[in-house]
């Protein structure tokens, strides 16, 4: 089976024009088929802040009421989106920037409120497997930014790692899927503090081994959860570490790689 | 050949969420293919006003600085360009939304200054006429942002009625193609005032003599040059009126309706 690269990067590397600059040349570089996803960074609560409505986060989620989703709308489809999509074009990479309503290519539905009113969040039901394949047979390296829709012309703020995810699994019937989340740390540390403590091959029982004994910091836990969920679903490898990164990342001499044993 | 409506819409219809929906029930409703291009309303400008970026026009064309390019990329390609396409999905229409960036679709040079300096102003130097084909046979309609791109990593703000006409123009070896351009009047009239005298054809004579006559409203003059350099260009027909009216324009029923004589 081909290969095919799910990429998902996080706000550090959106916040910062010179790091996403280095990302975005090393991922217009794979050879293999790719997908980007994205969320957004700070910009859009400055932009909130700019605008005087008030952010709310419970557990590092945003609480998107209407007036957020306008802006995340706005942030993530139109600013990020459009700005990656333009600097991949410049690399000769053919870069798509789609949300989750175009071509209806992720459907989800509005977190239901079981004491936390998450407001316009979404939870995916479905992603259009064959938009994307049609998409990436054409050559084109779709770029997602974390919105998808409801079907009922709703748009849904929804978390960038389980999109990535979601679409990682879909394609896995037909690709040889390498899931990728970029994040700020080197890979899974075993001291949290310690970059140089990278775990290099994660197998799922010395996971379970740390996490009883506590030794995996707590943040990143659902994280990997998600990782080996995404495994078991049929996904080739999951990979961590750094954007920046990518390439070594791709090859092996970087980040932590969770695949099947 | 197979119909195709390339189909460009006001700023009245954009910032009318009643008006709007009533055109893309209508839109949804047309059994060909179909192409929508939008700019933005007024909302860009309220929302540069409230992050207090003056805006500056000259000669109805928005002067476009760093931080409007920001501004318009946000509104006109993430806000308006994903509530468009939502909306057209709940209605079973399969809306994709992309700028001139995505898939390359529109390149565009930074226009040159020539006394005025328009900023971040594009003119187009090529549509992707393969690309939106292959949308258009794969049953997509395509909603396009009035943004462009470079490709050296340039986004542009571009004029959607040139988007629109361009966009005909490259399609028109392919599709019989009908040019609608929708806005806040029934059509071209005869007095400028008088809703009542549309003038349901108008042949490149008839429309010499009135310009010669100075009998055309002044602000209709480039929409109509447009027009006809469109049908010179091998565009099947241009119809002018509004938006909310898109069957009648359609079915011939309201407009201005320009064609090959």
């Amino acid at each position: 089976m081909e290969s095919l690269y799910v990429i998902k990067i996080g706000g550090n590397i959106i916040d910062d024009d010179a790091l996403l600059s280095v990302f975005l040349k090393k991922f217009a570089q794979i050879k293999s088929k790719k997908i980007l996803v994205h969320g957004g960074g700070k910009l859009a609560t400055r932009l909130a802040e700019k605008l005087g409505i008030p952010q709310q986060l419970i557990e590092g989620r945003r609480i998107t009421d209407a007036e957020t989703l306008k802006i995340v709308t706005m942030v993530y489809a139109g600013y990020i989106n459009k700005n990656i999509v333009s600097e991949l074009q410049s690399l000769q990479c053919n870069a798509i920037g789609i949300s989750g309503a175009d071509g209806n290519s992720i459907l989800a539905h509005k977190r239901e409120n079981t004491g936390i009113d998450y407001g316009f969040a979404g939870d995916i039901d479905r992603v259009n497997a064959n938009w994307f394949i049609q998409l990436l047979e054409n050559g084109l390296s779709p770029v997602i930014a974390s919105i998808t829709h409801d079907g009922k012309n709703q748009l849904l703020n929804t978390n960038a790692d389980t999109i990535a995810q979601e679409i990682a699994k879909a394609l896995s019937p037909n690709y040889l899927v390498s899931l990728v989340y970029s994040f700020e740390k080197s890979g899974v540390l075993l001291e949290v503090e310690d970059e140089n403590t990278v775990i290099k091959n994660l197998p799922a029982v010395y996971y379970w081994e740390l996490k009883e004994s506590k030794k995996i910091f707590a943040g990143m836990i659902p994280k990997l959860d998600n990782a080996f969920t995404a495994i078991r679903q049929g996904v080739n490898e999951v990979i961590i570490g750094k954007g920046e990164e990518l390439d070594l990342l791709i090859s092996g001499k970087s980040g932590t790689t969770i695949s099947h044993e």
